[in-house]
């Protein structure tokens, strides 16, 4: 008998060993990244903290690595999805409205001129966007809001390319995130984004689960009425998930240090230093570089959404890497 | 040859079978746990959100299991373990400050004296208490911090019973967390202390990662000070994860709701509430009962500590499970 067990288990263990390296041969994880620069330094780095035995191992509890999502995941332009959810709810509630056709930024939105949202100063902007979350984004209960987000999603179409905006995804990016996943990675999302927004279709589009993705958050607060429980969104923006905020966000939420973060702009920065500065382990920093004007768009210092200006010096002081979208991504946006 | 492999197979599929069906005879997931009602109840609750085709599945993703820990998953008397833990460290900054051999609360803990800490009514409790976290939890950076605790929690001794607080955890808790992990579960801690005192022992202690572990915060402050990034601990307690506080972090946390709950004190109230009340699918909640002055403490109503009052006859109002610590667990400790 005992022999019969060992026939069987080499027999079974040739057959494996074959399955296995005909496999790898034949499997790219990153078959829509060019064989560059930046997927040879993804793929040593995984390598090299994976490995058993290797001096830069890693524990897989310990592996967490976190994205950015607007203009690293998917599109940011002509402006952020998630305003552009936000203008079609000013549109649909400005019925209940009426002094937002005088009252700014609402006019303007109503009119269709979006660009003067943009225009001036970060801080102007900000604090238009933040009116318009506060109008748009409160006064429902998350479950609402959820439904409302899904319903938007799968209907709204980007307003230059007609797509779908969950076929404005990087597929480099998804092929990254499955890829690190296979290597027993936890991957979050850390975005200046509003997380509840997010949280509605990310794990459906990137496999990222609610309770991975971190973001900015309206206050929330509980209630019991006759019985049944809500939580209600409040209209005060208790915590901006972005610059000095993600590595605070990271720790309120994760609370281990990443050893790799990914991004594509000055407000990812310190989320990259957070995550590759003053440590003696092997960390993996990246930008996206929008560098391509024809397949995307492409933009860098003097964009007022998506600015990478600090970003692009850092990134050559540290050695992080930084990827030409135009020449090293071979597809951008996933085969309808 | 295929003969070969057919023999083998059904060779390996009779020994397997064997091997589980024999191993499933001998395990009880639940050993500490009399047979009795609230056993009988979680485990009919596992089958019946687990089982394919059961008209209460509920997809692994979902199977979410939120636990409080103080008096949940751990001893809470005399005090919580985190003031004990506070306590020596205002001992051992107490040289740093002359002033307070005469400032309250410090001067009552310098002399040695906690139970005024305790007394009066809930308001001033919590005041004094969090007099004491801003004095003890901020002022260094989070890893300094997380050293700090480390270095106390394996050492520190329980004032009555002189055993490590890590050994003061629950038996029949520690075998319901790994049980409704074995069934895909996703365990969460969510629980008014400190969420970076828990996160730095929870995981070897509980088996739940930093990032499962949702708690109250101090405020963060990101910094680069040459060249080096750290996170900063302030002396602001910008939330508190209790009572109407626990949906709220629990939304703000994991962005989905809980098909289980778990605690013992008023303090979980909202917690249990959002997760099993008004809902068209199965879920769990319940709430630990210290009943057991002989092994461990009795108290519910008039307790300053862990209160347990409204929640008693929401218990019975709603159904909850009520788990009398003195009759239905056979152990409370682990054996050391």
């Amino acid at each position: 008998m005992r022999v019969f067990w060992v026939v069987c288990g080499i027999a079974a263990a040739l057959m494996a060993s074959t399955v296995i390296t005909s496999t790898a041969k034949a499997q790219d994880p990153l078959p829509s990244w060019r064989d560059d620069a930046p997927k040879k330094a993804i793929q040593s780095f995984v390598a090299s903290v994976t490995r058993d035995g290797s001096p830069d191992y890693v524990a897989p509890a310990d592996r967490i690595a976190v994205f950015d999502n607007d203009g690293t995941l998917w599109s940011e332009k002509p402006y952020y999805n998630q305003l552009a959810f936000a203008l079609d709810r000013v549109k649909a509630l400005s019925s209940e409205h009426p002094d937002w056709k005088t009252k700014e930024p609402f006019a303007s939105i109503l009119r269709g001129d979006t660009e003067s949202l943009l225009s001036g100063d970060e801080k102007e902007i900000v604090g238009r966007l933040l009116d318009i979350i506060r109008a748009t984004h409160a006064g429902m209960t998350e479950i609402a809001f959820n439904q409302i987000v899904l319903g938007w999603i799968e209907n709204a179409r980007h307003p230059e390319t007609k797509r779908l905006y969950t076929q404005m995804v990087y597929q480099p990016m998804l092929e990254l995130l499955a890829y690190l996943r296979a290597n027993d990675f936890k991957t979050f999302i850390v975005s200046g984004g509003g997380v509840d927004f997010m949280r509605a279709w990310a794990e459906k589009v990137y496999g990222i689960p609610p309770e991975q993705i971190v973001g900015s958050r309206n206050k929330l607060k509980f209630e019991l009425r006759g019985g049944r429980p809500s939580i209600f969104r409040l209209a005060d923006v208790e915590f901006i998930d972005d610059k000095e905020g993600k590595p605070v966000g990271i720790m309120q939420h994760i609370g281990r240090r990443p050893i790799a973060a990914f991004g594509n702009s000055d407000g990812d920065l310190q989320m990259l230093q957070w995550t590759c500065l003053g440590r003696p382990l092997q960390t993996l920093c990246l930008y996206v570089h929008h560098t391509d004007d024809e397949r995307e768009w492409a933009y860098d210092r003097d964009s007022a959404v998506g600015k990478l200006d600090r970003g692009l010096v850092a990134a050559k002081v540290n050695g992080w890497l930084l990827v030409d979208m135009k020449t090293q991504w071979k597809q951008v946006f996933p085969t309808p």
